[in-house]
């Protein structure tokens, strides 16, 4: 099922998780009340959304704006048909998020080692090891885990990540039992051209495994790179309500894609995402009065285009 | 002569028309002094812009932001090379334009009728009635005149704009002897299917006709639409400096395409534009400045990838 472009086919249906309430939420200096990430996160369920991030089961001294994460889990309304995952370190963390209802669990590491060290403080090969035990743990509870694999498209330590070394990753994750894996542009540095390459490598390697990808959009080509995905057949997409999440390596710019914007590009093309973007947009306004200030969105600010409003 | 993009092949070369002078400073409520703009144009023409939208001659009382234009181009610091071009709504205005020393004399109107009588107060008969006026003043003192489409892609009176409009009025300007057309998605309403659908139907009807695009980012999409369009071959675009130029009917929304971050995406997928990336960059932080509030750019928050740099 497609629908047209040119003289080509793009998928009829697109899948987004969202993960604005983990990924954005955890780049923001303003902690949320427990209260209002319920609020936020059952808005979010209402849209339609399939899968929300909804926190990170790590150390709340380092990461303050995710220690309330098991009581998040604890109060929300669940909306039937969505997935409500969580992010884990380790086997602690994998356990914590079972124990507290977590859908699915996501682990990740960076494809390079400079950035992984950085980011966990371990060598990739520590990173797997950590991996394979907490494969044990979820899958052992009858739990789908979700590898996402940073930095895919670029470190900003190292510049170029090799394709290669990427795909060799993602084996060794699919080995693993990951369900899924999805790449990530982590600090924006996906062009279409390279999203086109590494993407067309994954499917040669791994012809009957769905990807999953988690762009940026640090320089204005977010929504350039997910149409040089959808061109590829790429289905499955992350994107954070209102955009927020920045880019901790460069403050002020925009990182994490923005959900509201996606969708309305996605819906002008005729792309069903299930989404009721009204009610995204609704959301993202009650998001910037819970943070107190504007979020990147551009749709909120433009509003919906006259050609889908009717 | 082609960079590859998948399993298929993109422009090698880009050319880029700076609307920043023009159409960005215009919607600015702060008025630059004629000092300043000049600094700023000559500040791009030393990028390696092939052609600046310098000004507009239209009535003061009208547009105040261009009341200094027959001045900016008695003092511009002229780069062999570069076309510094300038807007003119009627004949009165393409004889100031010619007696300025413009390279070359913008003329516009739009695709439909309310959008056309909302921004130049006649119908688009009587535009044309104009448009061929001026055509032969401007071809009589050997000058190129190039026509502007608005609302091709879009209107936000009346919703869609039928292709087989868009083409009728490309033809009738060809006929009175425009040296090239832009299409101009002049509130931001264009989507990557859109972009190629025009473009397409437009390559079929006028198959040797050079075609430009002036695309707007009002809601994240400006640089996936420029993809649909390299990915037919379109090799000229309009932007502006910082992505300055807001969309009128949407106070807060974003609406010129930025030029250093269409710049970056060319450059990391090895399209040439001849540009100097970083001095385009030094550009907007100047024009920042001048101003005296933030730009749109992402760029230049963000700054140059890695992969560019080295």
């Amino acid at each position: 099922m497609s629908v047209p472009y040119g003289q080509t086919a793009l998928p009829q249906r697109v899948s987004i998780r969202e993960v604005g309430p983990r990924d954005g939420l955890q780049n923001e200096s303003v902690i949320l009340t427990t209260a209002n990430k319920l609020r936020l996160i059952d808005a979010l369920a209402a849209t339609g959304l399939a899968q929300i991030e909804v926190g990170a089961f790590v150390k709340a001294e380092n990461v303050p704006q995710m220690a309330d994460t098991t009581e998040v889990f604890a109060s929300l309304t669940r909306q039937p048909g969505v997935k409500y995952s969580a992010i884990a370190p380790n086997v602690l963390g994998a356990r914590r998020a079972l124990e507290a209802g977590a859908d699915m669990v996501q682990v990740f590491f960076s494809a390079s080692e400079s950035h992984n060290q950085s980011n966990v403080n371990m060598s990739v090969e520590q990173s797997l090891a950590n991996v394979a035990d907490m494969s044990a743990i979820v899958r052992a509870a009858n739990r789908p885990f979700d590898a996402v694999l940073s930095v895919a498209f670029g470190c900003p330590f190292e510049g170029h990540t090799p394709i290669e070394r990427v795909l060799e990753l993602c084996g060794r994750l699919l080995d693993l039992g990951a369900e899924e894996v999805t790449l990530g542009d982590t600090t924006g540095m996906a062009h279409p051209s390279l999203v086109q390459q590494v993407v067309q490598a994954f499917q040669v390697r791994f012809p009957r495994q769905a990807l999953r990808l988690h762009l940026h959009s640090a320089r204005g080509a977010g929504l350039a790179n997910i149409l040089a995905a959808l061109q590829l057949g790429v289905s499955e997409f992350d994107s954070s309500i209102g955009g927020i999440g920045g880019c901790p390596f460069a403050p002020g710019a925009p990182g994490n894609l923005c959900t509201e914007d996606m969708t309305h590009m996605l819906h002008e093309m005729g792309i069903h995402t299930g989404l009721d973007l009204p009610a995204l947009m609704a959301t993202a306004r009650m998001l910037e009065q819970m943070l107190g200030h504007e979020v990147p969105s551009q749709t909120i600010k433009a509003g919906i285009c006259k050609h889908l409003t009717g």
